[in-house]
């Protein structure tokens, strides 16, 4: 999905929510267990209710991943299910926080973007900047799709190095600053976590029209207001993620419209500050 | 498997040699391409021909994903079949680069670590260190497992972020400075690129006792003698992975052997190394 089609569907949703599909067999309801692909059936339930309020869903490959070739094989259904159901109506990303030496991006690349090779597409993956420009470029050569770098993130742990400082430039400035000239604002966003929403303003200094992806709006603590008062574009130029608090607002059997009820929630908070 | 364990098989296969398995189907003999899982097939010959050779094995997890869910499943065989097939025998990583908010590196965590969920268990796992110690903290509390940090890669873009630098520190110093305080050289290794092997002496400095897991010898231009001289310690403390230099030592249908001769001829100089 190019720049273009992704701001018609926020324009056309009247949103810019993205759910994170952040699913957990622990906390789903009892009544799912017992199907022979729990996690599939509760992501399908939840985009079912979910797909005119949202414009992005957002696995985190952890939460399949810790369950091996059958958590990867929920992972595949899940994104092709989107694909295939919903052709151009949501904005996929891989939250996956992957970054190698080039010729091993190249491969996670394929892992994500070439459906050819591993049965998966998505529109968008989440790298992480540590390695460099080899490590998140090889992403860059696919048409249409995107990357997330990981500029400012939402948890405790971002204090430890992104504010390490060298002459008044902290180093999420510095990979702002750095990772913009690898691609444009047509295949990167970067992700910035609401819980330092103040800080927006700073950074759309830096990248003005980059979207930019914000976790950490409700469970996490942070606010869409401030998130919107700065870093709202002309363009929207946002993708705020909400995970926990859309997909386990209930663990019964009304899970999928309890999670309709708070993505509409926000979808009609998103509406008024889109105007 | 933890320290005593792993410096017991150094000194007993008189080798700190780690085998890169980032197994590339383009790159295999064409006699394997038409079984039923060419990679997993390729790893056993390369494991079998290797295993009094070499301390670790090191499958890079991009070169699994990329073929998706069979890809996991060729993963998954590897693993298993080193730890069934020649327990207590290897050291195991799995080459990673993870790292997320707490809650979600828990995940990770579980998928590398907890064969009940996963289905596999490595010895260790590489992780990234952006998103600081909630990313890593949740890897440390399986008994005798490891993380390795990256640190100084050997890549060309750890130059964009890994040399920035605070009042003489580098980041990659920050790095290593830091996060030793969130486990101790029980359960933690960095990553230190062999092509900056004069940084080693630097390195021994902040974490003397640490093991190093050194990527980049051989097809990066990396010296094994360079890394020994700055990096070896009473203990060895290095683990230095080869991967295509021993994996593709051929691709006529005596890899296998072509792979035991270029990882016996590292052994050999490992062998001169330790004495």
């Amino acid at each position: 999905m190019n720049r273009t089609e992704l701001i018609t569907l926020i324009n056309r949703k009247k949103s810019f929510l993205c759910i994170g599909l952040d699913t957990d067999i622990s906390k789903m309801p009892a009544h799912l267990k017992d199907l022979e692909d729990p996690i599939f059936e509760f992501n399908k339930a939840i985009i079912d209710s979910t797909i005119y309020l949202a414009v992005a869903y957002k696995p985190n490959l952890a939460f399949y991943e810790c369950y091996g070739v059958k958590g990867w094989q929920s992972l595949t259904r899940t994104i092709n299910y989107i694909n295939n159901t919903y052709p151009g109506q949501a904005f996929t990303i891989a939250d996956a926080k992957r970054g190698d030496i080039g010729n091993t991006s190249q491969q996670y690349a394929r892992a994500m973007f070439d459906k050819a090779s591993s049965g998966m597409e998505f529109d968008a993956v989440t790298v992480a900047p540590y390695m460099g420009e080899d490590s998140v470029k090889p992403f860059l050569s696919y048409p249409s799709k995107w990357i997330i770098v990981l500029a400012l993130t939402s948890n405790k742990g971002a204090e430890d190095f992104q504010f390490f400082t060298s002459q008044d430039t902290r180093l999420f400035e510095q990979v702002l600053a750095r990772s913009k000239q690898w691609g444009s604002d047509e295949n990167m966003m970067y992700v910035v976590g609401a819980t330092k929403a103040e800080m927006l303003a700073g950074i759309r200094k830096i990248v003005p029209d980059h979207f930019l992806l914000v976790p950490g709006v409700g469970a996490q603590g942070g606010s869409l207001q401030e998130v919107a008062k700065h870093g709202l574009t002309k363009d929207c130029g946002l993708l705020v993620n909400s995970s926990r608090n859309i997909i386990y607002a209930s663990n019964g059997s009304d899970f999928a419209e309890k999670a309709r009820e708070e993505a509409g929630r926000m979808q009609k908070e998103m509406e008024a500050l889109l105007k």
